[in-house]
């Protein structure tokens, strides 16, 4: 049996869907969930071709200490995105090279981390993407004080909880709850398809103010 | 029958509870709680000697929105905190006379908002304690976008859930869940009472490093 | 003839005029006139009693140098506000004890500053307003750069001109270009009295769900 | 006739001082008008190659409300320059693909704002210059408070008016007021001749102190 | 003996000096010692009548971590100012009244530091001047990594040596090396003098442009 | 006689430990000498392959003045790194093509900067590595206050002296204090060679659990 089947046992979210995800990427998927997920415009690919969808696996970490983040990388389960908050503690380097290996070793989907990751020169050729808002060398110290795992996690003004979708890409990362993805995932599509029209109409001379009923204003 | 008592009724605290947790004050029940639930440090009181506890209703409003703010008003309950995410626009004034003459009139206990209040030399006389991250005399509108009333709610890295207990003091606010609060006052009191002790061992010139057993390092 | 009557010769605002808008304040001012001229929420008092309204005498210097102010201290006209940009420079002590006297003696209405001042002891205690977003000690230098009187100056997002209204107090500072003051001034007092009202009938049980109209939601 | 010599009568800069001031780049000619007119570092091309020079149609709108640049595309004329102020909302994606092809088909020429920008992988592909202070998913709103265009718009500590010329490059943009353009352009030409003067002097072993007649200190 | 006199023959400055230093205040003596010095001003008194004066006991701890900061307190003689760095994590609490007893009973002269206290409502009654740069309840931890003492430290972009003179007031903080201090205060003194008497030419109707000699510009 | 055998007599690091630190990188140097000497994440560098190693020579610069840069190029030896603070004052352009030309013709091996740079588009083609926090094209001037070299600087949390090691690369920036660095180069050879055995074991299914001893949690 493939990992790829297995994959879409383990998780709420099929594989088709995921894709479908990716490839309409986080602006169009927080447009059509109704602008809603939006993570702190800081928190950038460490590569810009890098794309990720999965669902959250969600990490908080001490400042400074990245002991959970191991200890997430095996007990996610194959596909995940790992989403770690860190207390405010951007300025410090909790992800590199030998991590980032685990985390494909274990086939996870990716990271997105309110902190810093370092390797970066690495971690920019290695398919597994990595989204974060600094590259930071300062290293991380182990099990100064509790991590948890799986508990709802705050970043910028997005509250994401564990098996929310988690869809990253050049334009950045949005977050959606698992009952607003089928809805956001079709509307989406429709965006994505309408947007096309729009083109060709712009490109044929049409306005945005008509083609969006703005009105003269 | 008194508000007071009716409000007992309403509310998952008791009234002792609330005026112990008020009195313990908000670095000594993050401390009894295990260090969780601190707001960021910028949230302080409008004025110093304002002191709030009681279970949170929570808010989130868009950037420059407060319709949600006058709606939180009259969906809680007398003694409940409003605690209010603004989704990362702090540089306007949420709230004024007029909301705090509302709050008080509907026995509101506290306000405490990410994001600016205006009106201040109002508020910092009045009997309704606000904390905050800014004063901001810039207009808010009405209904640009959906807010959301008690649904968990972002404020630096803490994720704040409808009925979790907010104390506010001079130091800042802390956020507790439901299940911690009971074992956090408790431990707060003997936490106050060991620090009477121990002020009264510094004063007759023992060290800290014997009152806490750091050793001679 | 006294200064008083002076002033109302050289200034575009009537001494009456000035005087409501101070007691108007910068918040009612700032909505009566269409929510514009919020200058931002760092720039405060530097005690909180302070209110200052006139007309806006513009100062630009470069970042470090005070040159600008001293010149502008005696270029301008009794009755205006100094308003001053420093090129990102806030990191500087651009004002204190003896510019304070010196605009003093000069009949200045007070100082805006989107830079630091110091001798803040004695500047709390002065009969003249100072708004500034920082307390710094370090000194400016003289002359480094050209300094510019009168020109629009840019301070956060507000594009302020020679002889704009400024008015300032506990919650901030508003700037309203003359064309808008008129009719500003008089919603302002519009709508101070209509909170009043609503005041009253918040303080009766009416709640401002209806008071504004808002509906249900 | 070509648009190109359409846009000679249309704008107050000729085609060919356009590109001179487009070869010179932005930190060349904010030296040679007096070190006048810097944007905030922050504001970066959206892919490193990109240039742009023309006159500035400068737009203001709302945090969050983008409906002005839909206005501003088609109020702009051909060879213009967007220059947009957001009133201190950066954290939003204000403008998309959409925008950037609406934009190409109009003939502007680029676009500078103080706020976000998303669909960042077509825009970076595009022949439209964007420059930009971050990226952001979070899709804005309509119309929610008014927009002005062609209005003084305040961007850092620089106030840009209708018409200045805008000059951007890899190392941010200058903003030159029309009266300073010439003389600046002709500067901008000595100085980097002077420049390659100086770098075949330094070559060959002269030192800056030398040629800039520092002295010893 | 008295403990001043004892102070006098632990310490480099003599009482007389640190009385002077106290009185001249933090701005006066950076001006006076060419402008050096400035700490950042965003660290500030906890209540606005503290000034402090005394020789840096350095101290350089963790983010997180007060344990370096108790030893600081044993290891520094009576009439020393803890002078504490962070390594950039402001956002915690260091110090709160146990330590503030705990430098009383030892005699130190004050604390600095470049990061959060709390207990604030006690700290700022008590007779012991502490500067901050914020209020923050979060609780530190003890011995996550090493800390060091009377190292040179980096608060800002000033380097502070075990021994330099610090001097705070309401307007910030000022760090002095020794072999300036005995210059700076004896100027200090002058410039204070000078300053009374500008005063009295400004209220007498002189100019600040005659004063400085600064010409007519 | 090469310039590789004459820098090996100038400079206290031989060229092959040079060589070692530079192939070993920031991170792993940062982490094998004790976790320290970590400048702030936000100086890095302008092309991503750009990689550094050489003793600091160390230059404190006022605000917006570059002219002891200049002095600094021709007071260094061959091999040096310019490690340049600038007193707070990021958003200049210290440092463009010309210096670039000087400090190569000189054989310097790099520039550390907290600061901007400009002419970016020739930095990032040079064999020349400039670390730095930001680009900027605001014109710099040239002494309107003392600069100092050689002596202690801060940047960030980090105290640099003279002769520190210097190392930087796509992660970021580490600096040393001469005696750590021998052992701090053995040790990160020695983790170097621990990473290529714990990468070829995660890869064969160990997970960093067991590799570190972290248990199971």
């Amino acid at each position: 049996m493939s990992p790829g089947t297995e994959r879409v046992k383990l998780t709420p979210y099929s594989d088709d869907l995921l894709a479908t995800a990716r490839a309409l990427g986080a602006a169009t998927l927080h447009e059509a969930a109704g602008r809603i997920g939006a993570l702190p415009g800081a928190i950038q690919a460490v590569a810009p071709t890098m794309r990720v969808a999965g669902p959250a696996f969600t990490v908080e970490v001490p400042a400074g200490d990245n002991l959970g983040i191991h200890r997430a990388i095996y007990a996610a389960r194959p596909g995940d995105v790992l989403v770690v908050a860190t207390r405010g503690g951007t300025e410090w380097g909790y992800w590199g090279e030998i991590l980032n290996e685990a985390a494909i070793a274990r086939g996870l989907a990716g990271l997105v981390i309110a902190g810093g990751v370092r390797d970066t020169h690495v971690l920019a050729e290695q398919p597994f993407p990595v989204f974060s808002d600094g590259v930071c060398i300062r290293g991380t110290l182990k099990n100064i004080a509790p991590h948890w795992l799986q508990r709802p996690v705050a970043i910028g003004d997005v509250v994401i909880s564990a098996g929310d979708l988690v869809v990253g890409d050049r334009d950045g990362v949005v977050v959606l709850p698992p009952a607003a993805v089928d809805a956001a995932v079709a509307k989406g599509r429709q965006r994505e398809a309408d947007e096309v029209d729009k083109i060709a109409q712009i490109r044929a001379g049409v306005r945005t103010l008509e083609l969006y009923g703005f009105g003269e204003g």
